[in-house]
């Protein structure tokens, strides 16, 4: 079976301020045609390091995905590295001198003289077409390995991959294919449901279920591999199948879908439409369900009533009863959704009321507790959430954990 | 000087789905004690990969940082590749197994059966305290190499690296010190910046200064080396001077600073109050400003007007404005900023209006068009903004945009 082995290169990924973005596309995206990555090397702009570690790769795999480097600045060196690799001179393409200057000049500007450099590629070496910036890429063979060299910046890198690289790489050895299918889950955590998988979880198995976990969205990751793209599929789809039967309505999507997506989706089909009342998560809900293209079907306004005040000046929330129960309450938080609805004609809304921290809490209320309202025109459900960690965290869980209310109140109706 | 490398470990790292934000953390926090991380090694989740990187990982640097591969799922095999490594077995610890039976009672849970082989440490090493889950860590030496292997969760680990490995790494070799002062800059592009700083950015300058971009915030990473922390921050201060002076407020902020903090800091300050009416950002922007602690100081309510009438309804804008010049125009812009602020009674107000995309657009108003408006009691300033790319981008572009323009204008008003 081909595999695929990754290099990426800049000090930025070594000194703390980015984090590797590229890397887990590129994974995905070569898994879902066949080729898993085996490893990835992470190196700064040293010239050394960086032809150790693409040899290192090229040990490991058929295939060499580079990124970074390539930029215009002094400390991009992976050309030099790639010249160094081959034993071989940088030349200066006119053809891609010309697409540099065009780019600056398409944008009313002048090309900076130090962007001369992305204009050269190691002699025998090949350039990748960079529609979105400045920097080509580089593609060379040595030792029957192929190395693809791209852009550290991920929209470049995204797109000279879709159409650059990976039209390169069908595949080649007939060995076999894998599949991966994705299940994305809401509403229990990591080890409950590994406990309701068993032994599907085993490692020698084929297929195989790997977990991945993020702000309480649990993805399995069903690996297939099979001497068909068939027989595969068909492994696959039994597997999810029982997954199906096992998790039930803990399974949101498939995929790459997101709650939001998949709420958004249900009310677009149902032509339902939504509003929201947020106070701790101030926006991120809205932000959320605003990601979705074409929300504007099903969202139309929405209110970020984050003081006290404002819940009684936008939303009529009654001042008194925000003076006895508090503003993170069960009453408060239905009192918004209800009146939320009504002002936007919608028909449903969601309310967020909580304590995001850090600061603001006590022992009655301490940081963390949300309380979170779904209603429509005859009921009105509200839950008591205790969210942990970081105030990032807690309007992260708070926001994805309305959605997926209303996608069981949702999946209900359906009924 | 002391050096570290860092072995990452888990499946889900190279099939496409999790984003490996651990590295980045870890290198900041051992860079700003003066360890520097040369590589990274990612692997899956196969013991002989990871005993490999291990002894990879201990032949470039003298502390190995791992992460992942202790939870209580069998592709978890962390903790069995370390028995293998060290050539000893694993051990029960019965204080571990109690408290991790303690974590789940604590919660009202019996502790599933799985989590048992967390309490387990190889013989000769030790366990690193876990307060956020159920997995602890393991320290270890061999050869007078040092391995602290963390969950991956991010919680756990960053709890873990504060608690208990970064005590563990004082400073031993005495052979030097260095400082990373980050400097965050938004308004330019980063070859533009580039040419500003000359030959501040050659490489084997000292301090070295490495350029990472974000979203369009550009952040300058000054890395200081000398033999006593008290010259390397000299070093670092000098240089951090010269980068004001030929920046100028293209500079926002330094070390971690974001956007959102460091034009709420200057609202909380002077005491001045804002509020949001947002259309193609649909909540981004007042999501930013409420993820900081403590925005309920200047923040108390903002509008999501997503759709045409509602701009009218909720805010006041003309039909007539809207059917004349669009809703995505420079005086549907101006005209929810003014109405917001008036009917905020705030300071000021920011209105975005734009086209997100990847529908909606037209050869006069393009996807990536955005008006955005900021305005006080006195005047009112627009700026026409055409971003490019995702619609992910040119949502979080705008945002950005808008609170950069309102920190200009705040810098202005302060003089």
């Amino acid at each position: 079976m081909i595999k695929a082995c990754i290099v990426s290169i800049g000090n930025e990924l070594l000194n703390g301020h980015t984090t590797d973005t590229n890397c887990p596309y590129i994974c995905g995206r070569l898994l879902s045609i066949g080729i898993p990555v085996v490893g990835v090397y992470t190196v700064g702009d040293d010239i050394k390091q960086i032809v150790r570690s693409l040899k290192l790769a090229a040990e490991d795999a058929d295939i060499v995905i580079v990124t970074g480097g390539l930029g215009p600045t002094d400390d991009d060196i992976t050309r030099q590295a790639f010249a160094e690799l081959l034993g071989v001179k940088l030349q200066v393409k006119p053809a891609l001198l010309k697409d540099i200057r065009k780019y600056f000049a398409d944008r009313g500007l002048t090309m900076p003289e130090k962007n001369t450099i992305q204009a050269c590629v190691p002699k025998g070496a090949s350039a990748l077409d960079n529609p979105f910036g400045t920097a080509p890429g580089i593609f060379a063979k040595m030792k029957r390995k192929l190395f693809f060299s791209m852009p550290g910046v991920p929209v470049e890198m995204k797109e000279m991959l879709e159409k650059s690289v990976l039209p390169r790489l069908t595949r080649k050895d007939g060995t076999g294919f894998t599949i991966v299918k994705k299940i994305r889950c809401f509403g229990a955590g990591e080890s409950a449901l590994a406990e309701k998988l068993g032994n599907l979880l085993e490692r020698g198995r084929n297929p195989l279920i790997n977990i991945t976990v993020s702000s309480g969205v649990i993805t399995l990751h069903v690996v297939a591999s099979a001497r068909t793209k068939k027989q595969a599929e068909q492994m696959a789809k039994k597997t999810v199948n029982r997954l199906r039967l096992l998790l039930g309505n803990l399974i949101f999507g498939v995929d790459d879908q997101t709650l939001p997506e998949v709420v958004g989706h249900w009310l677009m089909q149902h032509r339902k439409t939504i509003t929201v009342a947020e106070s701790c998560t101030g926006g991120l809900l809205t932000k959320l369900i605003t990601d979705v293209p074409g929300a504007s079907d099903y969202f139309t306004h929405g209110w970020i009533t984050y003081s006290n005040q404002s819940k009684t000046e936008l939303l009529g929330v009654p001042k008194k009863l925000i003076e006895k129960h508090g503003a993170v309450s069960e009453q408060v938080a239905s009192a918004m959704a209800i009146a939320a609805r009504q002002k936007a004609k919608s028909d449903y809304a969601i309310a967020i009321t909580g304590i995001a921290g850090p600061a603001g809490g006590s022992k009655q209320k301490p940081v963390g507790l949300v309380y979170i309202s779904v209603c429509d025109g005859d009921n009105c459900q509200t839950k008591k959430c205790l969210f942990s960690y970081t105030r990032d965290l807690i309007r992260t869980r708070a926001a994805l954990t309305a959605l997926n209310m209303l996608r069981l109140w949702s999946s209900r109706t359906r009924r």
